[in-house]
């Protein structure tokens, strides 16, 4: 398809489409005349890849870049390709407070206690750190165990998430589901557990 | 104690603890001479609370702005403040797609076969909408079901959060847990899914 389809196709402008060619988010087409190449699929594919990582995961274009590495380094085991993902997904934190090292001292442990098998470079091990600190400022004299049944859910749903990937048929194709269910079914969860609020906070004090 | 104590205490520097005097988001300290103001626990607390929302929420100081009228007016019942709560809270998205509407009608379709008591107006129906149409996009031909696991341990969480908020002993103590449950037990809650994909990978497939 041409360029034109390739934007109807997608909803994607022209002028974007080829600000992603020029950036090399998005690979370039068959040359078919000086001036004219010709886009497939995979094109398209990207092209949604891309939106859904800027509108539904909030990224900048750098960070697509950084999943979009990720996803194109095959053959790494996918649990260090997921850190990757991890790592580039990462909302930027304004600058780290000096308590987040012995919080996160807490929450490793904690970790270690649920038997939850972890290297020690995972972002997110940071962000739980943040969470508990945050609570604390709040005036909640808690301990990671506050976070006891989240973590109980969190790993029903990833459990489930892990089985749906280890079946797919390709190493693409498992990597791209990653980060598609880290991304959009992060973004699903969280408005669920807003409805979920709602729905429960009118049935129960409404 | 003074602004200087204020700033130590809290971690956030004098000219924001100012900023944020003059723009109304921390109430005035007493006056005890022509230049100088005494501050209060109370002071501490709402300045931990914008702290939160800034850092670990990602808000901007429009959206704190929000939230804090939100919190301010007491007696609304709690799933209206909630609903308030939850519309600040919402990051914004870039020009809605038209595809949005058909979608949504879906999802609402699904959340009333849930048996879910909601408003018309909660902004976490267009995001469970938009979730479901990225995954379209990207060639996922799926239902609102897709999310249904997602939907049970929402429910469950939401449930004893719920539960926890209706035995707080006044209401500006209820809404305020409910604000900080959404941010902070939000970003734990994804935080710690992160790190059970990442357990699940290494253990299934490392």
């Amino acid at each position: 398809m041409r360029i034109s389809d390739l934007s109807r196709e997608s909803g994607v402008p022209i002028p974007t489409i080829k600000y992603y060619l020029r950036e090399g988010l998005l690979p370039a087409g068959e040359r078919t005349a000086r001036n004219q190449a010709t886009y497939d699929a995979t094109h398209l594919r990207r092209l949604h890849l891309i939106r859904v990582l800027v509108e539904v995961g909030g990224l900048s274009l750098l960070a697509v870049r950084r999943v979009l590495a990720a996803l194109e380094r095959g053959g790494a085991p996918l649990h260090e390709v997921l850190a990757e993902a991890h790592t580039a997904l990462r909302r930027d934190t304004p600058g780290e407070d000096p308590a987040l090292a012995p919080a996160r001292a807490e929450t490793d442990a904690w970790l270690t206690e649920l038997g939850w098998n972890l290297g020690d470079g995972s972002p997110a091990r940071d962000d739980l750190a943040a969470a508990l600190l945050a609570l604390r400022g709040l005036g909640w004299e808690v301990g990671p165990d506050v976070f006891e049944r989240y973590a109980r859910h969190a790993s029903a749903l990833a459990e489930a998430e892990i089985a749906y990937v280890a079946a797919a048929d390709r190493p693409e194709t498992a990597v791209e589901a990653t980060v598609i269910g880290t991304v959009v079914f992060e973004r699903a969860l969280v408005a669920l557990r807003r409805l979920a609020q709602e729905h429960h906070s009118r049935t129960r004090l409404g």
